[in-house]
């Protein structure tokens, strides 16, 4: 398979057409587009077989990828209608798996002291949780509320343990229906740090966006369905050189400067090579944008919020 | 029994004796005492049996409270000192009940938002856990190092789950053989905010101090032991009241100002009547000494450093 | 002079009243109360001449004080309620001082490494500034928009340099009209601890509430008008005993159970004997409620909103 | 002049031979290297005459680099080492330009909001200030101690109030006789994030490094000698991706699988035409390791201990 170097499964088909140079419609994928409004934007892709599975390498299942202009000067009003929108998404993929009423547990996956992997636990210190409540205070509470959980696990370096076990012996313990997991993406492009959105609901592997596979949290794992919340924060210097050479090849095409050799170079993959290049000299640093304390702040109250309203 | 309103053995020891008007030993508790330096003094308490446990509230097992001066201002020597003190303690309450490879979970408490509860999350996240090498990569660690893993759970109000639900599931799952349980407690006196730490063998239940009752972690919930640290780090308002009265009808009686009607007072435990007249005020609140972002700062060193040098 | 304990110029005259057993207006000092709403309310003392200043310890000058119940847990709009409250009143003030377009500086008071002391440098980072835009990039801003700027200066004990030596020499060099600075103050009362914000057009004297008395920031030394917002965050030890003394005295007396000697203690004030007692045991700390995180963040809210809202 | 597009003077007398194809010494320009250990390399670059300045765009004065290799994994022992290196040449400069009573402000520019831009503010805190305890309690200090005060200024954007505005009127106030400022470089190699510390005589002008240039702060402007401790924390994608680019062409030559056209595009400079390509797609933000916070935190503790120990 392709090294995709995406967690996007809409990337991930962009770029599959691409090196396939298929045209229009792949089997076992369908995609349709909507603008919410000129800042927000909405993708679905859903895989619908084997066929499309093995194309871009992700389980059969639904992909939504919502992406969000200017996050980092987002305003209040832009923030609430980003989270509208994610509500709106993540509704009607918890409706296809459990009742309004089945209990979820959400986690945050990440380490609340490295700024770029902070969004996770920060997100979890914002859901309105209901279950102890229901528990011990039912009067406080609507009937038919449904039960909300959260947890910030750690990571396996602070830890010592994977967080598939954490989990596994929560969810063995409390029985929750579903598991919303909220994570860290790789992304092709750094426009999409901190600024992108994609849900889905085949699980998770944590840690695949940066190179560190995990084991997978997913039905297969816990035994209930997982809602996967993913958000690109970091990007890896050599993808980014690659991305960035394509575009400059393209530049001097449209200039007529290119030459037969550029224009190999541009049909290839140089991801590899450039990597090799890159790795000696301790240059192939995983990066993140300066400004990222202020994303990772809007992209929590989006996050925090679109879960709130849909639970 | 008498509410003692601090969770620290020695000083209900101490309360027993005056209000039972018991002199010397009591039947059921042994006590020792021991001065490190000028700055650092430990107390052990061993309740060898059940009218031990009746006198004092608390169950039969070792309770050590190491007491630390000026821990606000200490250099790093000083925490040096301190940690040592409590890493000697900790590694004689650990031979007593696992071998010296078998596994430990170290679970941190409460809520990193909160600072004056914050401790518990802050030590995990310095602790040196092993388990994640030595099941990935044992060649990167001395045969025979001990297993060691980390967790920091989060609070009932953030996560909806008790405390002891998320470390049965954890326990059962990933079988340790022993819990550390970092915690804070409540004490009578100001003066030990985040200057004390009781070690003790007998487990934790948390929330216990503030007044809100969670379910118990120890042996009888989780199946293996569990050793609490516990560092005060609160106090309420009508306690400290109560506590400055005594003191201040003490001084009047010094200096032959006091009267029948005073000393009575002092005899008695004013705790529910001054709690009754601060409560619809608003005024019986929890407080914290205004240095305490130092203070945790200093005392998760301590506690971290001990830990990580006694396992 | 009486030792008030308290920056509040509404408790001062309180306690005037109390121990020269005046009732009624006092000569040289008006003041007015109003209800905003079930959880705010506004008093306004105004103090007219020498006779006021002796009486309560403060300068000829306006003192707002504006308390907020339920802040801790207070929602976007009781927060925004609280805004608008102190917004208008510090518009009221500001009108009195410069005009509408009157170049204004903020001060942010304060160690934002110390929770129960950031409330100053929290407000700073939020403060719309407009000087560097009106200065380089005009017609990003309306014609007639007020200059504002900002700084946190930091605290004496980090510095090494009189928050008013800073102040004076950014003074001097960028010119404003008018100085508003945030600090902490000291309050009689637990409740008001971040419930509270005082305004007032007399400056300040930094560290006042705590003991530690600095150097003046006022017209006198800056040249140009101080408003100062004032929020009690901390209080002290024998302060909060001796009112609760007092409090408990008097639930005694209610219940007959009080005689001559306790009413005569009720009668004077104990502060000083009560202070002697704590000191030799480290207890008389300055100290706050457990929640501070939460009642700073959310009066940072109000304090930055109201602040913005008037400029 | 030739954009040389970092701070370093190391750097740009390197970019400098390249570019005009020089070898050996360069008139007006003098270097030598030392290396202290494994870890860390010394090299001071002396601008000697209006040549050399001209050559790299440096005004006549001291610019030593020190690099240290794995500082994100360093430990107690390495940050000491680090910080004596810098310490031992920042006295010697010192010594150049003032006695060793004269008294010192140390500047800490940058936001500590922004963790890339946190490092200044975060060593101010850190820094052992005297000049209180001299003024104010002499009896505590030995005679012949150093007035040591420090600030942390914020940014423009935070107090719409030029930095060198600030220190200016700060400067007429309180007389130093030498400023220290810490600041943020830009470099061209993300290896040197956080792990080069740059001293220089001869001032700074604030966030030259990523292209918001703002009034100078050195003797011209403050009247006082200016040493500058410049750390590079970020670093422009289009930088990134030029240098990356050459390292590649440089690898395809090897292999002899370049051409005549990529031998020409690595001799010249494409910084333009790469950020040109990436800016209409957003690409060319400004980015920064993953682990900076972890990087901040050391080169803090080796910044604030070296000029600890110089003063």
């Amino acid at each position: 398979m392709y090294n995709f170097r995406t967690d996007l499964a809409n990337e991930r088909r962009d770029i599959y057409q691409k090196t396939s140079k298929q045209e229009g419609q792949i089997d076992g994928i369908e995609s349709t587009k909507e603008e919410i409004n000129e800042n927000i934007k909405v993708e679905r892709v859903k895989i619908t077989n084997e066929n499309g599975e093995k194309a871009i390498g992700k389980p059969i299942g639904n992909y939504i990828t919502i992406d969000i202009k200017k996050l980092k000067i987002a305003q209040e009003e832009e923030i609430k209608q980003a989270a509208n929108t994610l509500s709106n998404e993540l509704k009607k993929i918890l409706d296809e798996h459990i009742d309004k009423q089945g209990e979820v547990l959400v986690v945050g996956l990440g380490n609340i002291y490295v700024t770029p992997d902070s969004l996770g636990p920060k997100v979890i210190n914002e859901i309105d949780v209901t279950r102890h409540i229901i528990n011990y205070l039912p009067q406080y509470v609507e009937e038919g509320t449904r039960m909300v959980s959260a947890i910030a696990p750690g990571v396996l370096g602070t830890t010592g343990i994977e967080t598939v076990e954490i989990l596994k012996g929560i969810v063995d313990n409390i029985h929750p229906k579903l598991v919303i997991v909220i994570d860290a993406l790789a992304s092709r492009s750094i426009e999409r740090i901190s600024s992108t959105v994609q849900l889905s609901d085949t699980g998770i592997v944590p840690g695949a966006g940066v190179g560190n596979t995990r084991s997978e949290i997913s039905i297969k794992t816990l035994g209930i369905p997982v809602i996967a919340i993913g958000i690109p924060t970091v990007v890896e210097t050599a993808v980014l050189v690659n991305d960035s050479l394509d575009l400059f090849i393209e530049k001097l095409q449209d200039e007529a400067k290119s030459n037969e050799y550029l224009n190999k170079l541009k049909e290839e993959d140089n991801y590899e090579e450039i990597k090799e290049v890159l790795m000696p000299k301790d240059y192939n640093l995983i990066v993140t944008p300066k400004e990222i304390d202020e994303l990772i702040e809007n992209m929590k109250d989006v996050v925090a919020l679109g879960i709130n309203n849909s639970l």
